[in-house]
């Protein structure tokens, strides 16, 4: 519970109304009520504001003749998300360390842990300071869990994978599982290529459900500071994702792609292989990148072009039939004119 | 086993044979043998009825010539999936509760139940009668679980999650992880929106393996009674999927999509966020949808366009290398002619 | 450690110079160091093999002036998977059988198993020789496992499936779900198909991480000798995979795909149900294969094409604009010379 005026201040947002008025709860505007602080994201949305019944709408300018209160932000977005955690975010209370912990030889565990049942560790692995490990995670030898991770149920980390620091790694995602390497032999059969490299993921990532991270065939494969994968995303061995960089569901990064930091990867993404991908792009949904991508750039499509560019060929596309007409309309004229009896007569319908 | 004359009522389907002949299994066609049941599916097969020995042959109508036993219906194919659980669905019978449940406080059980070992639920969770657990099934706090409802191996499901009567949930799903809720900073960090609210999973619904289920930011992700997904599906936050919709493999919704009831969503699709999908829709594979999609449609491509138009220019667009070869050729003429010394010449090959 | 000697017979490789030098590690190109065997895969590492701290350097040719020690190789890639497995490749030891495993009746167990803490067996299902179980593995009832099998941690395996020998399994993956098989009734209701079949994985294969292989509805699912599938693949019911095909992360197979020897499927490709592809077809990354595709073929796009003629389309989209420029330039040329009024004049723009 928050008064306006100390929300505020969590939030670095002006307040313009009743700096004593109390809120207790964040809510998505359509459903907020009083006792609540919302959010205005849309114009559909700040000009029903005087309508909500929440007892703060945060807003990203003033708004004329507004009688509710309003949290003006400069990123209204992220004041609110802000807002949020201020309101509904609870304080780590380490739960311990079940009873029936299977550990092997040399683990070292961290103090205030929070180690739920059914947990299986390996040999000579680190677990640090307030850890949580839900039930069902299987953690190999010689692996690293930096202090204040989350790892969800049924997560499976292979041996000498190294975590970081608050980390989350939601349930049923498999870290370290062999990258896909095969070299076909005289007879056609395919012959493993081992796979003896390792996966690092720093601080602060994210990783949703039922993810797989290969690791590396030689060398790493990365997950930089603040990466934040969505669900069933496939990365590939040796893929180094940089730091801030945000990928939707349902991609998968062939192995070796390296990308940049702070670019937004959509869904359904999939790129080619040893690639790189500059800092600050954005893939559009169901793109495939086959090949080095610029800082800055903006990509859709299979082969990945411009956006603008696959924009305009897409319309086009649309009106493929319409074209084909209209070639053919000219090519009447031209018959019809006598100019030349040899011109192309296909019908492309 | 069943006689002939049994089946039919069962089925809903009028016999052309020995009421008295018995059946004891449904088979495919191109296996069926004697004391089976078959379905000919397709002209080829009601061709070769007579060349079958299947005890009996469900068929949408009648078969001039026809030697063998026929059970003709309406709809063949209900009629064959109602013949396969008439003679090969199981009652069924508790196996009872393992006796290394682990279970928190406040935890209500109902009877009959098939809990099997190396189960988890957390407190204050609700298991209806007749529930199956298989092993790893790990449960969080709060949730309610359905009557008849059968969960597999190693699924996991987050606190706060409702899951209605007679679901199914095949293994290695998740259901109830947090949505994908980012925000950038000032400093281009990213800020995590908090997901506060639930996983909601209605009556008769199947959740294929290794589906991610993502709970909503506020409110609900609804799965509405019948829904069917496939594997590997992702259902982003505040989804809400119409009643019998049917989603197959690899498809993923963004967070708020509303899918409307009785669509058929091929594999591999993809869907913006907060689109609203009529009801009775058709999503073709793979296809990209990007906005709203009135009732009944039937869509292709990325984006998604009416059925009809794509199929029109995806013909066209195989034969673009034609099309622009008589572009060519006109360009050619008019040039011969003299009629426009600046027409352009450029070559798109 | 192996000497540079030792090393060329077993991979089958022609020694340029020291046969007493010693290896004692694989490693990639850039990273190589003293008492290294790596791999000059591209022109660009045999223009800089000189410039290598690696004590030898696979290589496919002879390099002229080369000062270091070179293993000249028909297939190079291949006889560096060799070099590999030849240095890194550890024999097996069995850990033997943990005290908690909870099996079934009539359970069969091999000699010299490894099966760590937590896994779960059905009644009467066969375990080979040899057989590595990983924690949190789950075994229904009536399955097999071949001889030297490794299965890695979280994975689900219903009843009556068949895995072969020296075949990996990797976490998370499910196998033998049901098929994806639903039938809407009178009132839109879907009604399930009872899956009856099972799932058989010969000998040999690998499947990565989060895969989910479902059993036949009647017969079999079937992955032949030596297939290899990379993490997050669906496999429809009653599939069959041919012998020595890889197939990249992401992709879905429908129901009833049939795809022959040695094909190289790459990622996000998915494949309509009940068609046929061939022995050595390539299918480009998420290509949508419609329909029967030849033996040795090379498709892409959606619905997939020749490859080649593919391409070439695929450039002209990306020059659209320009065509529809071209025509439209056509267009005024015949009005400006009077040759028909009636011209189709519309802008595609």
């Amino acid at each position: 519970m928050l008064t306006l005026d100390q929300l505020a201040q969590i939030i670095n947002a002006e307040l313009s109304g009743d700096p004593q008025a109390v809120v207790h709860r964040a809510q998505a505007f359509e459903q907020a009520e009083a006792g609540d602080v919302t959010f205005a994201e849309t114009v559909a949305y700040r000009a029903r504001v005087n309508q909500s019944a929440a007892t703060a709408i945060i807003v990203g300018s003033r708004i004329e003749n507004a009688t509710c209160n309003l949290l003006i932000a400069a990123n209204p977005k992220l004041a609110f998300a802000r807002a949020v955690q201020a309101l509904h975010a609870t304080a780590y209370e380490p739960t311990g360390v079940s009873r029936d912990l299977i550990v092997g030889e040399g683990v070292t565990l961290g103090l205030d842990l929070s180690i739920h049942s059914r947990v299986t560790i390996g040999r000579n692995s680190v677990i640090g300071h307030r850890v949580t490990l839900h039930p069902g995670v299987v953690i190999g030898d010689d692996c690293r869990i930096g202090d204040d991770t989350v790892i969800h149920a049924n997560v499976a980390i292979y041996s000498r994978c190294e975590i970081g620091q608050r980390v989350i790694i939601h349930a049923g995602t498999v870290i370290g599982a062999d990258g896909f390497g095969f070299v076909p032999d005289e007879a056609g059969r395919q012959v493993k290529l081992l796979q003896l490299g390792r996966v690092r993921i720093e601080d602060d990532c994210e990783i949703g459900a039922g993810c797989a991270i290969d690791r590396g065939g030689f060398g790493d494969t990365v997950l930089r500071r603040g990466v934040k994968l969505d669900n069933l995303i496939q990365v590939g061995h040796n893929c180094d994702i940089g730091e801030d960089t945000v990928v939707a569901a349902l991609t998968g990064f062939s192995g070796g792609t390296k990308v940049g930091r702070g670019c937004v990867i959509a869904g359904q993404v999939g790129t080619n292989q040893h690639i790189t991908i500059g800092d600050r792009v954005t893939v559009t949904g169901q793109a495939g990148v086959t090949k080095n991508t610029r800082a800055g750039a903006v990509v859709a499509g299979t082969p990945a072009q411009d956006y603008n560019a696959w924009r305009r060929a897409q319309v086009l596309y649309s009106k493929l039939p319409e074209l084909a007409d209209r070639v053919k309309q000219l090519e009447k004229i031209i018959r019809d004119a006598g100019l030349n009896a040899d011109a192309a007569t296909g019908d492309v319908e």
